[in-house]
This record gives C-alpha cells, structure tokens and sequence, in this order.
C-alpha cells in the first residue's frame, strides 16, 4: 500500500515552523509496512491544494493530509477533499452537537463573549469543522474541537477506490487522532491488502567518518536488497540503518539480526550503541556499573564535554566537573600543567594534552581524567599547528595517552568533532576495561 | 519568482529526521520575497526524484533541492538533475582537484589505505562528488567535502530558463552554503526580475517571555500592515521580526525605522540585539569594549554556558574559562565556597550562587565571575526547592548580587534557560556600567 503525505499551510512555507507532524506520522507508517515515496507541502490556497491532491492520488493509494481544518476562513482542506473527491460538503450532526453542547458549557460562554465582536460568532466559526465531504467517516478529536475524517470513494480522474484522511495540524490533536483511530484503520487497510510490516534498527558510530564507515561495509550495502543498509551522516557521528520488509515484527527482526551481527563484527570498535542511544547516556551507564568517576579539562571545545555529559539525568553519579581552561595561566595554576611543558611543547600539543587529563583528577577527586586541547581557528594558527590540530587526553583507568587529530570545519564543527571524539576515547577505554575484566 | 524546496532522503520519508532544512529555506527564501508555493519530500529514488523535479518546474522558476550529494551509492540528486535537464554529469576539475589534495594528506591516506581492500576506494567515492550536471555553477563547501551546484538552463519539457539548485543535506554544511552562496545569488536573481522585495529585521530579546513582549506592543501588532510585527517563541529567547514590502530595499527600510523605534522604546530593556546576533557575541564585544575578562562557575549548566561564549571566535580575548563544580567538595575546594554556607544555606541558594560568583575569579584572575546553581531534574527536588529553582550570581564590574528564578521545562531546556538568564544578566550589568561612564 502506498500512501502520501500532504502537510497544509502556508506557516510551513513561510518557515515559521518546522513540519514534525510530517516526521511522525512517516515513522509510524514505516512501521505499518505502509510505503510513503512523496511528502509535499502546500500552503492555505485551495486551487494549489486541489492540484496538490490529484497528483497525489494519481500515484499512490491514499493521501494523509494534515492542517486546515479549523475554524477560520484560510482552513480549506475539507472544501479542497470534497472538490477533487467530486462529492459535496455535509454536516455531520453528531459533530455538530458536540460543538454545540461544548458550547453551551460556561468557561466557553465567557470566552465566546469576548470574541463576539468581532464578525461572525465563534460557534458559528466552530461549526464549520462540522462540514466533511459526503460519505466520510468522522475521527473524533479527544483534544480540541476540530474533527478529522476518513473519505473513502473513487474520484472521477482515478481508476479504482483510494483513501482520503484528513486530520489537523495542531500536533497534540494530530497524534492523539493518529493513535486512537487512523493508525488502527490504516493497519487494517494494509493488513487487508496483504501488508508487510518495515522495520528498523539503527547503529550508532563514534570515531568513524561516514565514507570509511561505508567502505568497510560496502559490499553487504550492495548485496543487500532485504534488509537494506543506508548510511547517514549525522552532525557528530555516522549512523548505519538496516531496514527489513516481513509479514511480522519478528520475520523482520529475524532478517535484521545476521546482518547486524555481520556489520559489528566489522565495525564493533565504532558502534556505541543502537536506536535512541546517545553517546553521553552509554558512557554514564558505563561509568556507573564501573564505579568510576571522571572529570574534564576543556580547552577549545569550551564547556561543551560537561555540557553533554550534565545532559544525562543522574550524571551527578558519576561526573564530578569540567574545568575549562582557556589560558595557559589557567592550565598552570588550575591544573598543575609544568609552565617548562607548556614552554617547550606549546599549549596544543600531546604533553599538554596528558598533564591536563592527570591535572584535572586531583581538584575533583576524579578517577579519571579527560582532557581536549586544539585550535578552533579562525585564530590562534600557525603553519606547524593548524586550525582543527586537536589532542585529547586520558588519565586514569590505564595508562595516561594522548592522542593527535586533525579536524576540519568552521569553529562550532571543531568544537562538536573534538567532543565527540574525547567522548569517544573515554568509550573506548570504558569497554577495554570491562572485556579486560570479564575476561580475568 | 517562484521556488519550490525539495527534501531528498528515504530517512525523512521514514520519519527519522525532521526536516529543518526546508523551514530554515522557507524562512530565508520569504525575507528575499521569493514565494515558495510548495514544497516536496522523495526518496532516494532516481526515478521518482526525477518525475518531482519535473513537477515542480513544470510550475516553478526555480528549484531548491537538499541532500542526495554525498559519496555513497544512494546519493542520486546530481545525476537525476542532469537527467531531467537533459545534460551529461561532469567533472568538475577544481572539486575534484580538491578533493585529491584533501585525500593526499598523511592523516587521510592512512584512514584510506585502511579501507582500500574493500572494493572501492575511498577517494573515488570522495570524487564522485565532484561529477555534477553539465553547465552547473559549483558552490563550495566550507565545512564538508560535497559540494553543491547551480544550474541554469531550459530543461527540454519547459518553456523559458530554469534554476535549478542542489545543496547537501548535513544542516551545517548546507546553511553554510546557503549563506555564502545560494542566497546572494537568488537575491540577486530575484531582484533582476523586478518585483517588490521584502525585508525583515529581527529584534532579539533576553529575559523576558513571549507572552510578555507581545502584550507590551499588542497594539502596535494589531495597527501594523506593512511592515508586520510577529513575535516568534525560540528555544532560548523571543524574536520580534518586522517585515516590510516595497519597491526596494531602501524604501522597505524606511518603512521598517520608525516601528523599530518605537518597539525599542517600550521593549529596549531587552532587546540585545538585531539579525543574525547571538548574545554571546554581543557579550564578547561589550567585555572587549570595556577591556573586562570573565570566568564562569557552572553547576547545572554543566559548561554550557562556556560552551556558549567559546562558539565566538576570538573569545579567548576575555573569556578565561569556567568551572563545573557538580559537587559540593568540588565548590568547597575549587571555588573557595566556605563549607557552612552550603550547609546552612543548600548548594541552591543566594548565598552559594554569590559565593561562587566571587570564588570563581581568583583563580582564573577574571574581573567578572558569573556563576549559576540551580536544580535541573528530575533529580534532587524538594517541596521548598523544586526542579527549576536557579540562582544565577555576578560578582565584579558593580557590586555581588544573585539572583532567584523559578524556571520551567525538563532538564535539557532547564539548562538552556538557565545559561541564558546568565548570559543576560552580565549583559545587563555590562550595558548598565557604559551607561554609566557615558554619563559620566
């Protein structure tokens, strides 16, 4: 089955928001087996809107449309669904009882008096969402006042039956229809075409670039057609989806699981977690079934380490402190870093980069000691030290190491590239630990 | 002139990601006066990318695609834009030049030789980037290593010139790119063909809250029809955007001054800012302006609020660093924060946000501290200290103060407020002190 998402109004093409209703209701239909190859958004212009939707179900079977559907003159999807459906707009009465008997309750009256003077009365603007296209069934709103509906009928300019669901854009109201009545419907509409279910896991990576990523794994990518493998690159990290198409949950995660397993034991190094893991929330797990503490020196990612890690609720467990230390005054007198090192090795350089992680576990206490030195640019450079040059450092837990990189981008990249990777170090030592330890 | 955005990748239409590229787009594209009218979502699909593209010139001037241009076998957008303008892919030698320089580097040829016995190699992945459709203007990429491209010509189906613009999907890469790039040359574009412009000046204000700000000027939100007034809620902060149409950008602007004025006469307080301003800029500008360093003393912003300060360049000018004290040992031994006062008082007070306000610049030698303690959730609460309860203390530059707020939201937006009260309560204090010299 193959359905369309249409998301109404103009907000969305001015920018003023950001369409996750969109987001949403593609995940769930994912989930359902239901294909969804087009997503197009229109504004509050029923000509446009109209176009819109006959090239929509020219090519799929059903159409999902969000917004419009309020009270006020610029709510036009219901007029523009009747119009392509070919049929007329009714009131549907039990709709319009409800909004009356809604409207009749006090803390309405008061309300409504208020708006009164301006045109039209607001009951009269309610009971316009009463009005859906002929033979439509309503999906009652258990949030707020205006219904949605599922039209279902054979529109003059398409050949066979297809499906018309309208719901609106407020996201509370959208998802709570969604769950209660049009999931469950379009589930029985799959289901009753013979329906597959998709399903997704995605593997998370640290320390790996999207390119290598792929090259280690590119010739499972090109074989693969079920389940699939896509990588994406995100801000931070790569992310790798296998996607898997079965008549059940359990077929789907039978096909998923050799191919997960084949893709760790290439790249298991880099795989930190899976689905809605973050990096900051595996390291304070690990952190805290280990009994050890850490704490941060920061120079040029500022703050941002302490910031992600104090993101995880309960890091007060296991986090004890970030100290930044922009100066070289700061380094010596708050972390213990030998002026003479500084001297001789300049403040981005490895042996910085080992006496900030070991100057930083004493002030806190810490067991261990993370430390991030390097040149956000665009200042700072010099031929021998480039911009993005970056060494971080690691005290406790095994032997004080420091380790050279090269990054690129603009400063706030460097900044989010160093993190991740000093992250990603503390990781690393965190799970050669635990294997060192399981295997004693 | 009419756009069209196009969001390419399977994951938007799985619902992974939420699209924020196409509202950034459509926010950017409405300031310059360019309609977007409609906007679509399609796969990683050659075929179905190719019937879109074709709609949407069938309708529109120009079109505005993201994503689909990284290295890997999925990325189909360059080649499906050749495709429906009816030219050959090239290669582009500047690009590719680049990307054999980049690739040559010791650090990237280690990585790569690492990957090289797995069918391709790294670098031809890298380079299939530099192919793009015959004809196209690359626009570079300063942060990645896919570049984007302009085309313009007459795609075989159409009557009259088509733009056509392809950009990566990575948020960071394609803004960049956007900003340098894309919009100047659709500024241009679209003042070429005449018509009335559009421009808007964002007022951006610190402490204080959307419904706030907008019943300071309600009246003035009500009377205004060209320019508008739209207060717009963000993370952090309320932006007030007026925005007016004219002729040209000089005449826009004239309209726009005496509403700019009159909103800084009620809202001044709080208006930090203009445009493309953060606050942490603005800051950095004001302590080097007065020649005043600043240390910060983080509790349950975990370094966010460094973090915030160091994203400025050249900011190590003033900013001498900031200590995350999560403990209460680490107040007592780091910051000097005397042990009675955080028993009788608690870590979340007055008394150990001034204490820590005052700690914090000695080590550092900072004329400024500035320190927050606070209870970020959902840990830690207690019925006369619950989840928001914030003390955001300043010492130097004016006399020791802290301050009390009672914030809302979970623990990622708790932080977030919290580190921006802070950074507007130095503002405050800084505009306050050159207020002073000045009438001095």
């Amino acid at each position: 089955m193959q359905l369309e998402l249409l998301s109404v109004g103009t907000e969305l093409l001015l920018g003023e928001i950001v369409d996750t209703n969109a987001a949403y209701l593609a995940d769930k239909l994912s989930e359902l087996g239901i294909n969804v190859y087009h997503k197009t958004t229109v504004g509050d212009n029923t000509e446009r809107l109209a176009a819109a939707l006959r090239i929509s179900l020219a090519r799929a079977d059903a159409i999902l449309a969000t917004g419009g559907l309020g009270p006020t003159d610029d709510d036009i999807t219901a007029a523009a669904i009747a119009q392509v459906a070919g049929v007329d707009l009714v009131e549907d009465e039990a709709t319009a009882d409800s909004i009356r008997s809604f409207a009749s309750k006090a803390s309405f009256a008061r309300r409504a008096s208020f708006a009164r003077h301006r045109g039209r009365s607001l009951v009269d603007s309610l009971l316009k969402q009463a009005w859906v296209p002929k033979g439509a069934q309503v999906v009652p709103n258990p949030v707020g006042t205006a219904p949605g509906f599922i039209w279902r009928g054979e529109p003059p300019f398409t050949d066979g039956s297809k499906t018309v669901i309208a719901l609106p854009g407020v996201p509370a109201e959208m998802k709570a229809m969604a769950e209660q009545t049009v999931l469950p419907h379009l589930a029985r509409l799959a289901a009753s075409e013979g329906g597959e279910v998709i399903v997704s896991r995605v593997l998370r990576l640290a320390g790996i670039g999207e390119s290598q990523s792929e090259a280690e794994i590119s010739d499972l990518i090109r074989a693969q057609t079920n389940p699939t493998i896509a990588p994406l690159a995100k801000l931070r990290e790569v992310h790798l989806r296998i996607t898997a198409r079965a008549a059940d949950r359990a077929a789907a995660e039978t096909l998923i699981a050799p191919v997960e397993a084949e893709i760790r034991r290439r790249l298991g190094d880099h795989i930190y977690g899976a689905d809605e893991d973050t990096l900051e929330a595996v390291l304070g797990a690990m952190l805290r079934e280990a009994g050890l503490t850490v704490a941060v020196a920061e120079s040029c990612t500022g703050g941002l380490i302490g910031h992600r890690l104090t993101d995880v609720p309960g890091s007060s467990d296991y986090f004890l402190g970030s100290l930044v230390a922009y100066s070289n005054e700061a380094k010596v007198a708050l972390l213990n870093v030998p002026e003479a090192t500084i001297r001789e090795h300049g403040a981005v350089s490895p042996e910085v980069a080992r006496a900030m992680a070991e100057g930083v576990r004493q002030p806190y206490g810490a067991d261990i000691g993370l430390s991030v030195t390097g040149i956000a640019g665009p200042n700072g450079a010099t031929p021998e030290k480039p911009v993005g040059l970056t060494y971080i450092g690691l005290a406790g837990a095994g032997e004080t190491a420091a380790e050279e990189y090269r990054l690129r981008g603009i400063r706030v990249l460097l900044k989010e590239r160093a993190a991740q990777i000093a992250l990603y170090l503390l990781y690393r030592r965190l799970r050669a630990r635990t294997a060192a330890e399981v295997a004693r």
